[in-house]
């Protein structure tokens, strides 16, 4: 549906610079059509955005001095992610699905299923247990037995969540994610590994969202924990009891072991691994690629591997530079 | 079913300190209940033992100087991790299942299945896959044609063993877990990349486990193989051609290489990687995060990217501080 | 089917050495019987060479020296892995499997399905999704709405392709792959983190093949893009917006982070992470586990975390071998 550029202005609280008009969808820059709104966020797509097509640009404060080069209208934001996500909502509105159960679902008669929840074909549901309202469950998820599920979750194809594991509200699974496998416990027992059974569960708090192929183990006892609003891309692994705080945010690929603890607000980096029983601070932030190995303090900020500080983390790759520099020094000192 | 401790002291090895009475079950320190029994083995969790409300603990024999600041009996032990074990085993004992093929199942007429294996809906089973005694095969796992699963063996949701590949017994394999995926080969032929057709297998041995969406490839001709009690964490991927030998521990999101070897009892921790055609020695340790490209002897430690012995990676590490940096300065200048 | 040395030479470009007989299979060296053909063009395997059952043996050109040593029949070759491929290609030729759509399989009704397409029990095709000629998409495969798959394509087992994402022709994705998965983007409104909406999608050009459980999330606007012929491993994570060439080769457990660009036959090693917004230049390497948080010049050649020409990085970890122990000895020893 077209929207004018003035009450998209006042929605995400723009300056709309140029004539209004109703736009009727939005488009990365390089696509952009004559009735479309496009953004530039980014100083490298600048020259892209001199020759837009689009009906008009959002684009952050900072880049003003260009308003004399954008052939359109120009919204300024002093947030243009923020901008992005409202716009995008407003032109791609969540489609209502239709609930039920479809045929072809597994579910266990002990189940108790909203009824506003939609099942697809193939999902299977265990005995006892609970879904809660407006909760969407794709084909081929597997709920184990005993498992809670709270209200308006999003389970996509593929995703497992095994027996007596916990959701709260709101909480998105990606495609092929794994809650509740099994924690990596052995023990030697004479001349054999024995696995030490894993009885525990995982809860994973209001508002959580977990990308694609990501896998959390539950606990050996107890409960593996992820807190509210804390957002997991995809292919990372979660140990067996660790305790993940709110609004943490990790990136992909990041392999978290047993019992570590981070704590709210947290950022790890991409590839970041962390060795068991660490304690991440509140706020602190881990660059990617690093590997912990001690306890970080809250609101530190580390790298590297093993991680330090990040001030000493980049002095010691600059001083791993020293030949080049120290030949460019002397060519530019012999040029004198 | 409640146990006394002093039945679960004899089943245990433990010594115990304390009233003799009956437990219910078993819990983490911070959950357990007054018929709970629990465990402390962390010196961390020391605060919390001095005030649990469990019946009783288990401790390790060294922390016995605490004994007077418990409020409950304990059990004495000199491995704590294997009482766990143990005392799991004897409260949650493995659950009987019904066998059978559930509806919803596709077993090829051709398949072989014993009369005491469970294959639950939407299993799929190929042409001549021969499944043994006590076996259990979850929701949508894939068996393809030609496979062959041992007895006991526990293959979770959604994972897939493609055509041809052998498990041996007891054998468990998690979801999400690729069984005999195509080995990355390619060659150049004139201006085009051709796949070379991956046409071995894999087999795995007795007693072997595999995380939550590892991933193993088949071999291009021979086979890529797993020994004997091997335990392989969640998300790791194995080369086509690999050789990994018996009793073999590898954490999390190791990468393992074609044609590489990796002989009994090797530990390889977290995130580690080992480039295509090395050899990891009989017993040898690979610290997590580590790179290697060179063989590693039996025995060896090794740590760091590239992987060098462990020790002088940390005299590595150590010299990029800045305080030894610092004081190998000040020397210098004091030399003058 | 027994096919002659002589015409296997004649298809490969090899020079037959001894007589002239018929093959029947191959196999690897350890594993060829008296009827089989096999291959040895490693040095490693040389000793097995000599003592081979083999009827004949495909070996490079650049070990006729060894010759007499044979104790079979010899192809002498100038490529022996491009030799492999067309060898495994004769005898292993690809089986013709059954067209049609099996009981089963969920396809809605709006979807344009090819009839030389095989659709195998419980793979589930979404609306408005066309599939052409000589695809194959076996069980619990899941295409969204609006998903176009080329002709000749191979969807493994667990795969899923959510909707509006593009496929084009001979693609093959393993098992448990996840095309359009949502991008990792988020943005703080007040007190919370919200998600911005993926709308995008992906492309995947002609000849691409992905790797079991790698991961390729949509884009935010526009579309991540995969360029033809390029071969992607196991466990890779592509993320959004991300542009990548063509002919590129991606090995294992590699990260791209969001709004990346590889360029036309750049090769990244295993376990390789990169930074969002970087340009990969074309035909650069990246070598293993390297962490790149810059451009890469076309052709450039780096390695290291961060990465760095591999010259540099190769002389920073020379650096750090004993020699500066030694040099430190020595200069201690002056100072004596």
């Amino acid at each position: 549906m077209p929207q004018a550029l003035s009450e998209i202005a006042r929605l995400i609280g723009a300056e709309l610079i140029g004539s209004d008009r109703k736009v009727s969808g939005v488009a990365a820059l390089e696509n952009a059509g004559d009735s479309d709104l496009s953004l530039c966020f980014n100083q490298r797509r600048v020259s892209e955005l001199k020759k837009t097509t689009a009906a008009a640009v959002v684009m952050p404060r900072r880049y003003s001095r260009l308003l004399g080069e954008v052939p359109c209208s120009v919204l300024l934001v002093d947030d243009p992610r923020l901008a992005l996500a409202k716009i995008i909502e407003l032109f791609y509105p969540e489609q209502p699905v239709e609930p039920g159960i479809q045929p072809g679902a597994i579910v266990d008669p002990l189940a108790e299923i909203d009824s506003s929840v939609r099942v697809e074909s193939g999902a299977r549901i265990g005995a006892r247990t609970k879904v809660a309202a407006g909760t969407r469950i794709e084909s081929y998820v597997v709920l184990g037995a005993g498992v809670e599920v709270g209200r308006d979750c999003r389970l996509r194809t593929h995703c497992v969540v095994r027996d007596n594991c916990i959701l709260g509200n709101r909480v998105t699974l990606s495609s092929g994610v794994v809650i509740g496998s099994d924690g990596f416990g052995y023990v030697a027992d004479e001349d054999r590994t024995i696995p030490i059974k894993q009885v525990g569960n995982v809860i994973i708090e209001d508002y959580v969202e977990i990308g694609a192929n990501s896998t959390v183990d539950r606990a050996t006892l107890g409960s593996t924990r992820i807190g509210q609003g804390t957002k997991i891309d995809n292919q990372v692994q979660v140990g067996h009891n660790v305790e993940i705080g709110k609004n943490v945010l990790i990136a992909a690929q990041v392999g978290i072991s047993g019992s570590v603890t981070i704590k709210d607000g947290a950022v790890l980096g991409g590839q970041v691994g962390i060795a068991d029983h660490m304690v991440i601070g509140a706020g602190a932030q881990v660059g990617a690629k690093s590997g912990v190995g001690t306890h970080v303090p809250n609101g530190a900020r580390v790298a590297g591997y093993p991680a330090v500080p990040v001030k000493q983390w980049l002095s010691n790759v600059f001083s791993q530079r020293p030949r080049k520099k120290r030949s460019l020094e002397g060519r530019q000192r012999r040029d004198k």
